[in-house]
């Protein structure tokens, strides 16, 4: 999966957009047919989720507590029997009663693409942008106000907002010259001191104090509507429920640290900040943290939870209709207590009553969550007797005082379980390892369905083509779901990064062109994200040339070796050179983390040309590397494997450090047709053909038949010339 | 020059130190056999001259108005007859008793190694921190309270200041854990509330403010005295008098552009960014705005001057002993009046008064000069009679009110004459290549007798060798000086990357080891730097490896196209990739920008492993190539060119950007002896028979006899194997 390019960014933040697919599917293994084609460009964790990209979204995913994986040509009849049929402006109209409501009374109200835990994948649920709006991209943020509507999105989504967006509402193509950014046109079209209101569940503190200042340039204050989301109130019955499919315990065979062990480290990391206890809201960081795994999301083995963790317990605010017995029984073991989901902010004012000094990540944890507890904090200052600030007791309080010792006040940092959740223990690579085996042997099983049928003639659609490959994968022992929406573009559709096949209107896939195919898995045991391109006839000579620059940039990233210390996007040059030197490029990252059984896209590390993000590689991390290459209205490239930090054992440790070196997780054959032999160097053609013998070994036990047949043609040697 | 590991930088400036040679030259062509060993290792323009790596200094140096290339030996001689031969604890005493003068009235006072320019090279009469420390080293420090005295340098010069500084000094070995920064031990020493003062001249504005920002923790009041600098009123008569080298024009044939052009477009930025006029007060900068070349300090063809443009007019502050008739009708064609250099304050103070909009570098140009504009500013605003802010009027203000249509109050940002110097026009791109082309016959004919006396069996100095080859240099036309002092080092002494050979205790250069020497001229057209490692006998296994894989990383950088938005930094870990693969490294950066006829290093571009500097690269820019490695107590390996960024011509052009490409400016041999062939691709020996094939056949015209045979025996083509 690729990384596309996305605005500047905090260091230790990944922003990465990516590519949708066409699948749905949860964590059980019962399947389906409906289908529910998706288009999904998040930023993940951009933590700029109102003037910039606009954040996660999905749409008309009728029930998010289903266990199905589902292809994809059910959707269509889901979308008509949609039960938001109310003309849009209907909706606006209701919308703009509740604004002079009483205990309401505002302005305007922002409507973003985001739950409250900044997720990739979101239940249906929580979709309230596309609901208000009736634009079903991924990217967009809503405002309204008295008397008028806008919508934010980007350039991949103009032409699919201009036909869904009715007269009512203004489309506003950001990052074209002229387009203002939310807040601007809020303060253009509002009358100086007006109040924007936003369900700060849905913001982060850092996004809502950005938005916060930018409208107070024009006196505008941001008001915090805790105890109703407006969106909620005119969607009413319509609404779907909030997904509730069980947890299930992650076996420690496959998460390789126990709870206990996972908490105890991390309250010395507490204790060594001086903080008692921290809130943990990102949901794959409590799945990690507790060995549990969810459903309630796709592609995501997620649950929709908090996690309060101090020095003495730990509290998991979750629905209980979601926690089996053996779930029951291992947090009991672990020292987990349950507390209902909606239950945090009392807790959080609690723990700030009793002095707790909490950990807090700004860019992760809602506004909510941390206003609420400044507010507390300054209750608790007052309440103590200490100088009294006479600041106003309302949430919307901007600080507590910092650092005194008569009374908390928060620290505010990047999480401490991003980083120790990245660095993969044996158990988990272990996973990967395996996992990465069985799907390379679904994906050589399709390969070999594929050239098969394509050279027969079949006339075979992009979608058709990623169905197949859904069912080959859930065959495979431990399939869960897919990873991402599965990316299955031939020829020009290939070249473009975002491109989401839809059952209705995509290509027949052609054997006279490149074909790109991007996807991944969840398994029990691990996650997978893999690109390869293929021609099933004669490339030219260019298409040649381009793969086979693509190919050296994936080979320089494969093989290098670096010091303990060295920042991503220090490599990312490395996939790019061979492409440089006949002047193309790729506008998108080359490598991102990924999940042990997890996200499939996971930070802290990235390899990108960005320069914001300045984690350092570090052994047990696992990242993507996929350099590619898309020439518009003509082909897409991209070559994708993941790999995983380990030491190198150079024969010298210049400076005393560990240097660091990648293993291939993923072994499925690149397309030797498509390799301009006499571009590569010795060294190059070593890569691919020890590359490929490895594939044999590995992959070869695991097939049989005609998969056999096509994996032992697929892996010989290249000839040198 | 290699370039060091040197502490975090601001984005946009050079942060690099340098190692020494040992001439100290000026402008014109007489010779004397003076010798003045020195000792260099400036943090150039890192605006950071106080807390961290000490800056610029150099000592013993007589006579900054000679105008004498000089080697080496003749230096001790001048450093006996120092006339600075008091104890140094007298000095102390002296100067303590200033503190309490009227008029003063401090507890501290902070002595840095900068001359009011920020220059990486300095005349004598500004070396107040060797002279009251005793301290000759070029980094340091001096901090001297009513009762305590301390040095900080770093760890190259420990052993150094050890024997230098006598027992009334604290040696701060700075880096060393538990070692105070300066503003640290004055908040630890220091009663609170104590004055402590610099001469606001020798800092920066931005180092002056992070110092007083510093000890302001501790209410320290950082006093700034004007008038007086205290060391110099304790040195006296033994002050050499400042450099008054004579100026001449940098003909229009080597600047390529008119001084009335420059001008102009310097205008056209000025009223672009708001402005009225600006200061510059770097040296260089004024040199090639004003198409003038000075000899005011050894090695950069410059005079001390500061330079005022307004939209209007433009004064050039400067001594007018140093401006001959020629340059005064130059001057006077370009519209340039003359000041003494001593009127600036009192320029800056009128234009404030005049209400004129200031363009300032704060990282370059000095506190006083930006104190003064302030202050100045803000007694403007009071004649105004608008609303006045009650502040001080001394010239301690800090802010004047920012951008109000009714008075000036400064623009600070990077001075934009820094990136037009960068930009090299084709008239000092040819200089360039003519000038590396005479010095490329110079360093052959000293090549050819260097091998020659080595086998012949003569014991020569690494000082010999090096007096050696600035004959050869002299013979060449149009040579001024060299462009830093060489460094020559055999065996061990090559691992030590600041290594300065000296007359008396240096090694002779042993047959049986390697042997670094890095080296450059100042010409009339063009400015050298080259840096070559060589064997004279049999190379070992381990050497040739580690030689092979830094040639590799000096091809891989050669051979880089890239998009012209790329920065530096980008381009780093290609010349290290190949040292890495084994676990090697090297603690400097990879390129510096070098001036046309002007500073050895200069900004705002760099190459290197830091990621502070966000300069892309661009057409027209050179940088140095040279990677190396060192292998502490054996031996150092460098190899390094310099290189023209230029138009890559690439058949495609991704993203409608021209992509780059480097033209090598140095052709000298590389020794085809300490090549491992079999670590080389094809492509690796292609680049290296190419440039000695282009080697041969631009120097051999200017090179006969011996040299010539040199030459031809070191361009043939390497064997494959």
């Amino acid at each position: 999966m690729q990384l596309l390019q996305s605005p500047a960014m905090r260091p230790l933040y990944l922003s990465y957009c990516f590519s949708s697919s066409r699948y749905l599917a949860t964590i059980t293994f019962s399947s389906s047919s409906n289908l529910l084609p998706k288009s999904i460009l998040p930023t993940f964790r951009t933590n700029r989720g109102f003037n910039s990209t606009p954040s996660i979204s999905r749409l008309s995913i009728r029930n998010c507590s289903s266990i199905s994986a589902k292809p994809s040509s059910g959707l269509r009849r889901q979308k008509g029997s949609s039960d938001s049929s109310e003309p849009d402006d209907k909706k606006l109209r209701a919308l703009r009663q509740l604004f002079s409501k009483p205990g309401i009374g505002i302005d305007a109200y922002v409507i973003p693409s985001q739950d409250a835990h900044q997720s990739e994948f979101i239940a249906e649920c929580y979709m309230r942008r596309g609901f208000i709006s009736g634009f079903t991209g991924s990217a967009g943020t809503a405002v309204v106000t008295k008397d008028k509507a806008a919508l934010w999105t980007d350039g991949r989504y103009f032409l699919q907002a201009e036909k869904q967006l009715n007269s009512s509402w203004i489309l506003m193509r950001a990052g074209n010259v002229g387009v203002p950014t939310a807040s601007e046109w809020l303060n253009d079209v509002l009358a100086p001191g007006a109040k924007v209101a936003i369900d700060p569940f849905l913001f982060s503190f850092d996004a809502a104090e950005e938005l916060k200042d930018d409208i107070a340039k024009k006196n505008h204050e941001l008001v915090y509507l805790y105890d109703v989301n407006l969106v909620d109130e005119i969607w009413k019955d319509s609404r779907p429920d909030p997904p509730n499919a069980p947890i299930r315990v992650h076996e420690l065979k496959y998460a390789g640290v126990d709870v206990a062990s996972k908490l105890s480290s991390l309250r010395s990391q507490l204790a060594g900040a001086g903080c008692s206890a921290i809130v943990v809201s990102m949901l794959d960081e409590i799945a990690w943290l507790l060995n549990l795994r969810g459903g309630d999301v796709p592609h995501s083995p997620v649950m929709y939870a908090y996690l309060v963790v101090t020095m003495d317990d730990s509290k998991l605010f979750v629905d209980s209709s979601k926690v089996t017995s053996q779930v029951l029984i291992h947090l009991k073991n672990a020292g987990v207590e349950l507390r209902p989901y909606a239950s945090i902010l009392s807790e959080i004012e609690s723990l700030a009553f009793k002095g707790t000094e909490l950990w807090l990540d700004p860019s992760s944890i809602n506004a909510a969550i941390v206003n609420t507890y400044k507010a507390a904090c300054e209750k608790h200052l007052e309440g103590l007797g200490s100088e009294g600030t006479g600041k106003s007791k309302n949430r919307e309080v901007s600080n507590c005082s910092s650092g005194q010792s008569w009374g908390p006040s928060g620290v505010y940092r990047a999480s401490p379980i991003s980083l120790a959740k990245a660095v993969k223990n044996a158990s988990e690579l272990e996973g990967m390892r395996n996992a990465h085996l069985r799907d390379a042997a679904a994906l050589a099983q399709f390969w070999a369905w594929l050239e098969d049928v394509i050279h027969e003639g079949a006339k075979l659609t992009e979608v058709d083509v990623s169905d197949k490959l859904l069912e080959f994968r859930k065959k495979q022992d431990g399939f869960i779901d897919t990873s991402f929406d599965t990316i299955s573009g031939s020829g020009a559709n290939g070249a473009i990064i975002h491109y989401t096949p839809e059952p209705e209107n995509c290509s027949i896939v052609d054997p006279k062109k490149l074909f790109l195919l991007d996807s991944g898995a969840q398994y029990i045991d691990g996650t997978t994200d893999i690109t390869r391109t293929v021609h099933f006839g004669e490339p030219t000579a260019h298409e040649k040339e381009c793969f086979t620059r693509v190919l050296q940039g994936h080979i320089a990233l494969d093989e290098a070796v670096f010091p303990g210390t060295t920042v991503g996007f220090v490599l990312d040059a490395f996939a790019r050179s061979f492409l440089w030197k006949i002047g193309l490029d790729y506008r998108h990252g080359t490598g991102h983390g990924v999940g042990a059984a997890l996200n499939v896209h996971e930070g802290p590390q990235s390899i990108s040309f960005r320069h914001g993000n300045t984690t350092p590689l570090q052994e047990g991390m696992i990242v993507s590397n996929e350099p590619g290459y898309y020439e518009d209205h003509a082909f897409g490239i991209r070559i994708e494997n993941l790999l995983h930090v380990k030491e190198a054992n150079t024969p010298y440790r210049f400076g005393g450090i560990r240097y660091l070196a990648f293993e291939k997780l993923t072994f499925v054959p690149i397309q030797n047709k498509m390799v301009e032999v006499s571009l590569l160097s010795n060294t190059e053609i070593d890569w691919l053909n020890d590359y490929h013998s490895q594939v044999w070994e590995k992959v070869s036990p695991l097939v049989e038949g005609s998969a056999s047949q096509w994996l032992w043609d697929n892996t010989r040697p290249l000839v040198r010339q």
